[in-house]
This record gives structure tokens, sequence and C-alpha cells, in this order.
């Protein structure tokens, strides 16, 4: 099967790296982004607040009750400063959204939004940007068990609670965690077709979640302050 | 809700990469294991030939036709030769599991498979186990759109078609990049109690299969030569 050729052109693809971001919500979108480089060219660009190695783990004991070690360090290829300008930009969540490290990542959302064709934000990840006031009067949704805390971040959002994601305007943001895999694949469904979208999901052996509508976990996590219990 | 206490102390858990391992294979396993270690001590190795950073791009044209860079770089922790004994090794896989890089991996895996008390497998990363041989006369799944070339490299192996994944004495195999969270989180309700498994899925905002025989994916890709076509 031949892929449409894409509507506009996507060439470099960013994603923002903060110590404690979350693993599936930042490597389940770039595994569906590594099917579609796969046939069209496009590059992967992480991005950072400096060069040195990101660690996903956290001693935070809201996370880590336990002490452990547990996390990967990841490579910036660039900084906020030395990126080129982005067609996309991957926000991931994760317990690293609110501590002060987080800081010169909601700078460079805020500094970079204008130039990027497309946002793309996964779990409290929707707080970065919302902190940066770019979803200001725009309709977003973030994860549901920390929804209290996911969404103070931007008193100005139209926070859509029952949501798996939520598309307005270049903004595409979703639910927590695995979510991020939904919305990246509604995202290559729109630019690259349908066809290249379901084709990974099923070489991912993943049962793609289609329907914007669908959520359980809204229901399941109620007033969202699950994380704070 | 507290956590039952563990039948078995698990500690060391460890995860073995190699250049062009699958991001998705990698880390979707990892994010359910970081939600365990909040609540259990247990850290993380990550785990290669060398302490370079392992990139999970490829310039292979079977996934990269486009001469797109798209990958990410991870630092190891310990390298095949000083990483402690393991409770459990995580093996993902990728592109990389049929190249020439990924022969230290096959031998690391034959060396400290007899001190693992678990093995979980990914994907093709079953290869890798079954080419050391640690698979022979044992049950065992693997990727469905790649099962002929990922079988390949067990002939003694029993593998089992049509599974999402299969659980043999203490190797845990799964069917296709995301099935790994789905292994994964099985292993966690066998060793901690199904409480934490579901609880972990339900924070990843993730749908479970928690059914090890369900896998449309062996039917929808036949003979398994999609990759070949």
């Amino acid at each position: 099967m031949t892929a449409p050729a894409p509507a506009e052109t996507i060439s470099k693809i960013g994603v923002a790296v903060f110590p404690g971001f979350e693993l599936l919500d930042t490597f389940g979108p770039l595994e569906a982004l590594y099917g579609v480089s796969g046939a069209h060219k496009v590059d992967l660009y992480v991005v950072a607040a400096t060069l040195d190695p990101v660690y996903s783990g956290t001693s935070n004991p809201m996370m880590n009750k336990a002490g452990s070690h547990f996390g990967v360090s990841v490579v910036p290829t660039h900084t906020h400063e030395t990126v080129p300008d982005l067609d996309v930009l991957l926000v991931p969540g994760g317990i690293g959204v609110i501590e002060e490290t987080a800081k010169p990542t909601v700078e460079f959302v805020k500094k970079t939004y204008p130039k990027l064709k497309y946002l793309i934000t996964v779990c409290n990840g929707a707080s970065i940007p919302a902190a940066a006031g770019v979803l200001d009067g725009k309709r977003a949704t973030t994860n549901k068990a920390a929804w209290k805390a996911a969404t103070s971040a931007g008193p100005n959002v139209n926070w859509v609670k029952t949501a798996r994601y939520v598309v307005d305007g270049n903004c595409w943001t979703s639910a927590g965690v695995s979510a991020g895999i939904d919305v990246t694949l509604a995202w290559i469904s729109k630019v690259y077709g349908e066809g290249l979208a379901r084709m990974l999901a099923n070489g991912m052996e993943y049962e793609w979640r289609d329907d914007p509508n669908w959520d359980p976990f809204a229901y399941m996590f109620g007033d969202g302050e699950f994380l704070n219990a």
C-alpha cells in the first residue's frame, strides 16, 4: 500500500523533554511517528534546556514512595536555543511537569508555538502550553487521574473532561499516558490519510481508539483527585 | 489501596538495548514497571554492549525508505559485563534484532538467563533468547506482521501464533510492540497482585488486554510476511 502524498510538508518533529518526563507519553507517540518516518522524510529533534542527558525518573514521593531508581536518560539533540524551527512539537507529561525544572519548557513552548504547524500534548503535558497561555480560549483535555492539578495551570482553557483527545485549531491534546498514541494516530490520519494511520496502528498491534469521545477513565476517576488521595 | 506484599523480592530489573531497538516495545513495559517502582523498591538497569548512547533509529531501508533521522538515544547504565545479577530482564524487539549489532545481546541473554527470575520479551525481541537457545522446547510468541522472520531464529521453540502473550515457566513472551504493555501488566499481576496491575493500567488510561488469547493481529497478518511484501 502506498500512502497518499501529504497535503502539507512535515519535515521537522520535535519532542520536548525535561526531568521527570513520562516514558509512555513520549515514546508511544514517537513509535507511531517513527512509522511515518519510514515512508516520509521527517527528522526527530529531541529538545531540552541543555544537552545533558534528561532522566525520566523522579525522587518526588508523590510518584516514588519507595526510593527506587527507575528511569531512563535520553540524549537531547538540541537545546531550546539551538533547535531549528519545528513543524510539530510533542509535549509529554509526567511528574516533572509540576517541578521547577519544567519552567524552561514553558518558556520554550511560549516562544516556539507561533512558528509551529501543530502542537501535540499528552497527559498533564497540556499543563505546559496552558501555563504558557497557548491554550487560552481553546478546547483541550489532559490526564483524568490528576484532572484538578493538571487543569489548574490553565484557568482560561476550555477543558473537556470526557475525551480521549481534543483537536482545536492546531492544538491536539490527549488524555493520560497511553492516549498519546491515539491522538498521534489521529493526527497522522489527518495529515497523511487514514490508510497510513491504520497500517501503523496494525503494525504496532495496537487497538487504535479512533473515537475522540471514547473515555471510560473520566468516569473512573471522578473529580480527578486520585493522585492526591 | 495498598498492594499486597509480593510473594518474592524483585529489586533489579534490566532492559537490554541495542542499536535499532523499538521505542514502544521498550518504554511501554517500562512505563508499567515505573508504576511498580513507586510502591516497591526496585531499580532499573539499562544494559548494552558498551556505555555509549544507544540509538533507536535505523537506516535499514526495510523500516526507513525515506532516509529519515528519527530515533532517540538512551544512555546505558551498565554493560553486559558490569551489570549485577538481575531479577528480571526485558528484551524489546525492533529492526536492530536482525542486525549484526544484536549479536552481543544474544550472548548476554545466553549468559544471564540462568541467573534470572524472569525473562520478558516483546515483539521480535523473542528472536534474541530464541537465538540463544533459551526458549528451546518452550511455548512462546512474537510479532505477527513479521512472524516468519521472527520465528526463524528459534526452530526448536514451540511458537504460538494466536496469542497476545505466552507464559512458559519464567519466560513471558508477547506479540508485537504494544503487546509488551499487556504482558508486563500480566507479570505485575502475578508477582504483585491484580490490584496493583489494574491500578497501574487505569493510571496509564490504558485498556489492558488481560486475556492472553486476545489477538486479532494473528488473523490480520496471515502468514506474517507483511514486512517482506
